[in-house]
């Protein structure tokens, strides 16, 4: 510390202020900080400072929704990895907003989080930089990091999608549609590109009418599905983008009174006891939380240094809904 | 603070290291700190104060297991109105374990949250005593705090439970079964006595073999329910003490190939579509996470200081499962 601080021209407790995240420093002299932190390679994770110190290591974990049961065994996944190596989780929610992702990351890494799992709502991550450089260890899990450089671990959402909907496909369905969440979610986008990549390997003209992306709550949801269920010529097979939407688009389904296929991204609970039990195209949510975890510690003792892109893949469960032949 | 350092006999520096749980403070001087700002009556929460140093306010949540639906409602509950009032919410998950949850909340204090929401592992809180004296506000959901006078939000598990069991005599049965949580966990033993009274209330003995409390992990519920669902006289109904033990219950009562009644405590997605749908007793977990955080930020503004006990009302939603008479 004493070099960044000769480096940069300024005091010691400058330098802790800048690396600790604390108020109290002018824009211009964090940089200068950073700049010479930068150039003399230090890193704050230095684990001898971490056990100087005496203080309970600790990582972030920054969720989409607090409420959305795919993030429950992630979070649990992390958490038991953060154990593993004797540090605590904390975890907060972007709520899907990127000013509050950046809010809330940048708050715990002034509550000095030893590194960050992040599921980012925003595409562009630059404001991390500094606390990349200071030595917080960053991996992105569920979506990629945005113009930034970092480790990310991802499901084969396009993968997923594709086989997914080639399976509708196989069943006899033609007029097949596609919910999803909002367009800039890349998830979303992916599967989007995989539905589209299954219906043209068969050949098969996409209608505009097959297609809603959007929000995911249940009245935005039902709307979509009940519109593309009616008129002249109803899909006869939907593809749900994630859990969220497959939930409304069962229920949907169980009131219109005549079979409709369904597959849909992500497992659900108790979704082989409903009749006819819902196909999935599931991904495995603790090996993604886990995944993480395991590059950010390694990313903490040292062991990586090459930010890669990490993809796993899904797994098509058969259950019936997904098996159902075109009717009407 | 001059005042209260001069009050221990410490330097100021030493007061601002217990104010904000920074390390390197004895025992015994951290508590002439103590109670020196108990004496003066001193309170870190301040707004003032958190105004002067420019920094973003922000709350604890401590919760008992982050993959459980339960909190899922919750702690957006106590997101939403954290938000509301400017605040970040900082998670974290004691996993059931008592050491846990002393270990994060004593985390989150040092990283200077203004308040902390607890769903308690543990039965004692006293640690948290010189937290709460130097002004975090504390507010315990779901489960009562232990051996500390703190304000508590409840759902009524002890009538809801009754209700339930109720419900299931009134539609014929008496040899019904339960099956809860481990018995240390108060919401576990509120539910076994609400069980236990609605038995009495109908003059039927209740026999040891009915009863099965322990982990909600579906290898242990689903031997419980096999065991009370097999021999010479099986139970013709189960109360299931939460939404993990129902899951498991609906799951093993689908095997078994004949009607077994069931009223599950928490309602559970889909539990509508099932055949039958599940009949529950719902509690309002987000009016819970929601009245907790209110109170909190009661707390902070000052205009609270007599620590309450509030129980919420549950709700009977019947579906089907729960009005099946005895078979068999």
């Amino acid at each position: 510390m004493k070099d960044v601080a000769a480096r940069a021209g300024v005091g010691l407790k400058t330098v802790s202020r800048v690396v600790n995240g604390e108020p109290g420093v002018t824009p211009d002299t964090e940089r200068r900080v950073q700049e010479a932190i930068e150039a003399l390679g230090f890193r704050r994770n230095d684990s001898a400072r971490v056990l100087r110190k005496g203080r309970t290591a600790s990582i972030g974990l920054v969720l989409e929704d607090l409420a959305d049961p795919f993030y429950g065994p992630l979070s649990r996944a992390v958490e038991e990895v953060a154990r593993a190596h004797g540090a605590l989780l904390i975890n907060g929610s972007s709520a899907e907003d990127p000013d509050r992702e950046q809010e809330l990351v940048l708050a715990l890494c002034a509550r000095r989080v030893d590194g960050l799992v992040v599921i980012p709502a925003g595409d562009d991550h630059r404001y991390l930089e500094p606390e990349i450089k200071a030595g917080v260890a960053t991996v992105f899990v569920d979506r990629p990091a945005g113009k930034i450089d970092a480790d990310v671990v991802l499901s084969d959402s396009f993968g997923g999608a594709r086989d997914g909907v080639a399976h509708l496909i196989a069943h006899g369905h033609r007029r097949i549609g596609f919910i999803g969440d909002m367009p800039r979610i890349h998830t979303a986008a992916e599967r989007l590109r995989g539905y589209r990549a299954a219906m043209e390997d068969a050949g098969i003209p996409v209608e505009d009418a097959w297609m809603s992306l959007g929000v995911t709550d249940p009245l935005r949801v039902r709307e979509a599905a009940e519109e593309m269920l009616s008129g002249p010529s109803p899909v006869t097979a939907i593809f749900a983008g994630n859990n969220r939407v497959t939930v409304t688009v069962v229920r949907v389904i169980s009131e219109i009174g005549r079979p409709v296929a369904l597959v849909g991204f992500d497992d659900i609970e108790l979704a082989d006891l409903l009749n006819p039990g819902v196909t999935v195209v599931a991904q495995d949510a603790a090996a993604l939380g886990r995944t993480a975890a395991e590059r950010l510690f390694r990313q903490l003792d040292g062991s990586l240094v090459t930010p890669e892109r990490i993809e796993l893949p899904t797994r098509l469960i058969t259950r019936g809904s997904g098996e159902l032949p075109p009717s009407g």
